[in-house]
């Protein structure tokens, strides 16, 4: 039996359990805190930062994944170096990890992206401004997710802190009409399948909608996207699931905005809208079990994220909507957190969309 | 959070952990041996017939369900005793835990049913034989399961054994076509929903396909078998998913054949081929949440067994096959054992068959 471990215990670990049971893997997660959100698969509580516990935890694990992106490259090392899988693998992982390596790789690639420009001063970031109207986009390259570590801004003062500890990335402002995400799994074989590409709506800097297929997409940016995920994918040796979260523009181009290597947010919507959803395929990837299909299972599917709390009794409120799918992560509510998830599918987006955000508003 | 407590841990509990984990239930499990089939979520490891484990297993649970159905009334009765919610409950289990009770509970109904008799002894069985052409089923009322305590008799000393320990269901050998199942869950609301009627194939009185929904059903059999499923439940206050396995007669009329309390092997077909699953459902039915929706997400959806072993290593066949699921039971391969199940959906029942078979056949 494969053995697959997962380094961090937050929702997307927790998704996985069900797939992994149904493929009949061993699944293990090395949990942060106890009563994480994958708390049933946890074999281990302790700090993915320190090198020992994770080395312990991986003893007998055939493969490590991860379930968020932030375990340092020396721990990854030791892995490696106690002859176990990692994937993705270190070489891969890192642009998902650094937003400047992300911009320098994909510019190699010949990929579509806003101007982007690396600021390792004040003076950096005065030219960049001034060649871009005098207000840009300013990320750190480490460790931002869900708007955090993210700033529009006018003045390299603004930054200054961010510029003590090291270079800054500066991205043009876009203008663009929505976000559109697609995601591709590939396996260490090389197999490579992508979903069709979702358009994901942000609010506050936090995915809250996202649609499976993006609605009114032309043909050309479809096999564009697809053919580009794919590309990236392999160039960079993807192993799982790779999301490239993306600008659609007013003149219809699309500008790639992040990579994240791991089951994301805009994929949530595979779990009932694809015939293989994302946890599933990343867990298939990741032991190097041929690909599912990624083909739609309905016309339209539509996810819409649940924050703040998602209380179990509150469900009786349901009841008129027994078509929507819910998702709980077992979390403590807290305002603003991600503590669950609700999907619709149907052949009417009108209707879905509707009824989701109906079942969806019972929890908010 | 609602806590929910399965006793047994074979594969039934198993495919609970995964719709438990999306609803966010605390789910706990009580397994027989270590290293089972459910062993992911099991708390305890012990016997389901001694009070004491399973009282206190049940301590923290609000509500107790079932794997299987042989645990003891002495053993449901402590734990009403103790406060526990017991779904379904002792008064409705009864009715697929003692066959001879469940005739005459049917019978009361006025269900559609074979004759059948109770015998007591050999006199009772060669009347019943002489009445109905010298070739009946004879059946212990307790404890059979995939066609143990079953036979085919044409005298009463091939089941002596059987009659020294008490009485013996007999039932008249029906001229059937094909045999179907009807699943239902209700809820302590009394919510009822039932998905469309299955056709079952059994191979040595194992199942071994399920085609849903059944090919060529009348509208009069599919109104009268949803109907007659529904009152089922409600007559004998069920509560989980309760499946009623059916002979389709030459005549076109329906037989009710057997009664199973829990998911039921006929319900595998419901995880993919349904907007709710008989697991998810079962689930929402015993913690007494609105039940989701039954209706098909195709046209058909066919499930095949998986018996002897279900080795990991071969899903690298399964790659010209990515459409159809794989549910791996985590089982030792032993021959004849029920280790695995393959489900296949899409619109050409033909094409599905097929690639579904080919899958299976990987396996065997």
């Amino acid at each position: 039996m494969t053995v697959v471990g997962v380094i961090g215990g937050g929702q997307l670990a927790r998704m996985m359990i069900g797939p992994a049971v149904e493929l009949g893997l061993d699944f293990r997660v090395l949990a942060e805190v106890p009563g994480s959100s994958a708390a049933l698969a946890a074999t281990a509580v302790g700090d993915y930062r320190d090198v020992q516990t994770v080395r312990e935890f991986a003893r007998g694990v055939d493969v490590i994944t991860f379930d968020h992106e932030h375990v340092p490259s020396d721990v990854i090392a030791a892995l490696i170096a106690d002859g176990v899988a990692v994937h993705p693998a270190a070489h891969a992982l890192q642009f998902a990890q650094d937003k400047l390596l992300m911009r320098e790789k994909l510019g190699s690639l010949g990929m579509p992206m806003p101007d982007w420009a690396r600021a390792e001063n004040a003076a950096d970031v005065d030219a960049f401004l001034s060649a871009h109207g005098g207000r840009v986009v300013a990320k750190t390259p480490r460790g931002g997710y869900d708007g955090k570590g993210v700033k529009v801004i006018t003045a390299a003062d603004e930054i200054a802190e961010w510029l003590d500890l090291g270079p800054v990335l500066l991205e043009e402002l876009v203008d663009f009409s929505r976000e559109l995400a697609s995601l591709v799994a590939r396996n260490a074989n090389g197999e490579v399948q992508a979903w069709p590409v979702v358009e994901t709506v942000q609010k506050d800097g936090v995915c809250a909608e996202v649609i499976l297929p993006a609605p009114h997409l032309s043909d050309r940016v479809r096999d564009v996207v697809a053919q580009m995920s794919i590309d990236i994918a392999n160039a960079i040796d993807a192993t799982g699931v790779l999301a490239i979260e993306m600008f659609h523009t007013t003149d219809d181009r699309v500008l790639i905005n992040e990579l994240a290597m791991r089951p994301h947010n805009s994929g949530h919507v595979t779990m009932e809208g694809s015939v293989t959803g994302q946890f599933e395929q990343h867990l298939r990837a990741v032991a190097n079990m041929p690909l599912g299909s990624t083909e739609s299972r309905d016309e339209w599917a539509v996810m819409i994220n649940v924050l703040g709390g998602m209380d179990v009794a509150k469900y009786e409120h349901t009841a008129r909507h027994p078509r929507v799918k819910l998702h709980n992560y077992g979390k403590e509510p807290r305002a603003g957190r991600k503590v669950g998830h609700v999907t619709g599918t149907g052949s009417d987006l009108a209707a879905v969309l509707a009824e989701t955000r109906a079942v969806a508003a019972i929890f908010q």
